[in-house]
């Protein structure tokens, strides 16, 4: 596997654009289209939240469809909480890109991330749908990253090839979410965390899933910015079958080829989420090893990627190590404390469940003032082990998020 | 039941004290002593937290004991993850006492909270007995619940009278705690919440157990000002007996009485916590009705008091109320959404699902402005409801707990 330059429109087939429809008051980029040239096989997983936004309903829907073209989102408004109206909206907005493209608005996906119950200005999206679509581009996937961008401050893409049997294939992948992120999704199922990926495998819809499903659980699964899980997390994936690989139809040599790529992709792409967090400052990196279960790893690092306090003593360099002890106590999962040590980058500071003696602060405060910032918790009671990533608790979090609407 | 001036040593009996041992480094008070003149029953609740402070450990094992006379509490450290050092210093804490009063050293339970990690000065803790037994007096409630008090900012005390039979029960209480407050304590089981109960009720152990859990689990467990559990959450309980009513050993009438009067003096120490939630400059109620059982309206109330967005938004008095419905989605109740309703104060934000038209921005912002807001989300599925406090998000919080260690 190698990566290679672009992100969406990296494989084959794939065309993509985004434009100013006017939904943001600031004036950016806010409506994206992504396009494959020819019917690909889609899956998807979306929030699993209670409360669902219209274009999460209206998807999952449209996902019944054999095969899917297109997915239409616009940033700056969540269409979220507007009941009917609200879902209407959403059906339009695939309907406007069946219509100009000439297909069933069953084949078209929506996704939409911004503020929570405020109606959604059809009439603009509707008026920029022309452009949108004549704007429609092999080299347009930095204009669909940025349009899909709400409080994010870099666009985030990806894109690999991998090998299967003599043919190559392309994965490309971008992202965006900077806040309102702890996603937990699953295939049947403000800021928001949005994921659009392509493929031009040849792939059934089942192993597409099934793939997906892997890849998100190690990945975006596993980050967080703030603890809250948003009302509109989703990650898409289109495979169009322009690589003309042997077509992967079951769990075998070159679905687990191809999964390893798709998890690295979407790895890669959870990172930047997390790197990129409201007002983060520092990006940690939180292993568990030596659980009795992945469960219990998982369990234990998303918890601890959650914890405030820990948070913010990583963005005041200060090497409060307790912190992390309390959120892996918190986290429900029974261990044996008597076993567990944490280190911080290389730095052991408990043992056995036991303070260290000798513990060099000042060592520790020269690790937590890196950019990148490394916290391992070995439970020492078995073979599981999971990776978490989260970024620091700034001020400047709390200033983005006190002023969102307004 | 009436409200009456005085803490801890309101109830007939009850001495405590206050001292500087020189654990802060601040200089502050940090060494405090409770004391009944006559042996009481005790009861007591501690976190659920897997880590445990010694402390803790102790005080579960002394509890096994049918009758007690003191608790020792320091402040400025929490005296956790500190091995078998850690434990035979909560050990030599409580025996000290022991051996100044010439008690058994069963019949002392013990406390801390302050920094994770850090061994205590136990030798500067000896040196301080003869002073914090000296000056035990019936006067000292204030400087107990200085002495106790970490980031806190005020001290936090209340008692009460209750009329049971011919006798008046006094209940006096004083509590801590700032951060780090996330409490789910359970009676069988840095900053950290501490609360020491006092009662001169005839009651036995095993009905006082009972009464004390019934209390916590509407109050305490209620609270959260960052969603982050600690190690060290105590909630004690002493009744020794001198109001001399007839000694509650069942759950009767005046079992009800007095836990009702519990009750409210726990609930009201714990507003008294989240109000002073590090960093806080408002106080927020969000009740949950409507729900099908009391443990869903529960859950989702303490989802949404732990909602950093949510938090961050009253925070800048922005009514941004989309927040609170993604926290109770992601609450993981299973509700319909198409019937709940959000309310700011008295101004329905979200009816029936969806976002109310000619919903006022302004009025609810005027709401925002308050320094006591009140959330309801009322879920019309059935009849149980449940309450929980909090504070919102502040950039000072962040503040607070980036430079807490250093």
């Amino acid at each position: 596997m190698i990566i290679i330059k672009g992100g969406v429109t990296a494989p084959k087939g794939f065309l993509a654009s985004g434009v100013k429809a006017g939904i943001k008051k600031s004036g950016k980029l806010d409506l994206a289209l992504l396009y494959s040239e020819v019917p690909a096989v889609a899956a998807a997983a979306f929030t699993t939240n209670r409360f669902q936004a219209s274009p999460v309903k209206v998807s999952k829907l449209h996902l019944k469809n054999k095969t899917h073209q297109a997915i239409i989102v616009n940033s700056g408004n969540a269409n979220c909480a507007n009941g009917k109206v609200g879902d209407k909206d959403a059906i339009k907005m695939a309907g406007f890109i069946a219509k100009t493209l000439l297909l069933d608005k069953k084949e078209i996906l929506a996704a939409s991330t911004g503020i929570i119950g405020e109606y959604l200005p059809i009439e603009r999206i509707e008026a920029a749908i022309p452009k949108l679509v004549g704007d429609l581009s092999e080299t347009k996937s930095g204009k669909f990253a940025e349009a899909i961008m709400t409080t994010d401050t870099v666009k985030k893409e990806l894109a690999v090839k991998v090998k299967l049997g003599t043919a190559t294939v392309a994965i490309g992948g971008t992202c965006k979410g900077v806040g309102m992120i702890y996603p937990l999704m699953k295939t049947e199922g403000h800021a928001t965390m949005l994921c659009f990926l392509t493929t031009d495998a040849a792939i059934t819809k089942g192993a597409l899933s099934a793939s997906l499903d892997e890849a998100i659980d190690d990945s975006f699964n596993m980050i967080s910015v703030d603890g809250d899980m948003s009302t509109n997390d989703s990650c898409f994936i289109m495979a169009n079958g322009l690589a003309e690989n042997k077509k992967i139809a079951s769990k075998g040599g070159d679905y687990y080829k191809f999964t390893q790529a798709l998890k690295f992709t979407a790895s890669e792409l959870a990172k930047k989420l997390a790197r990129d967090g409201e007002g983060a400052t520092k990006f940690i990196e939180i292993s568990v090893t030596g659980a009795k279960s992945k469960e219990d790893a998982k369990v234990i690092a998303r918890r601890i990627s959650t914890s405030n306090l820990f948070k913010c003593c990583i963005y005041g360099e200060d090497p409060n190590w307790g912190r992390v002890a309390a959120a892996a106590g918190a986290s429900g999962v029974k261990f044996n404390t008597e076993r567990i040590d944490i280190y911080l980058g290389p730095i052991k500071a408990l043992a056995n469940g036991t303070s260290v003696k000798g513990f060099d602060k000042g060592k520790a405060r020269a690790i937590f003032k890196k950019k990148n910032i490394r916290i391992k918790v070995d439970l020492k009671s078995g073979r599981a082990n999971a990776t978490a990533w989260t970024c620091d608790f700034s001020k400047e979090y709390v200033a983005i998020n006190s002023e969102y609407s307004t």
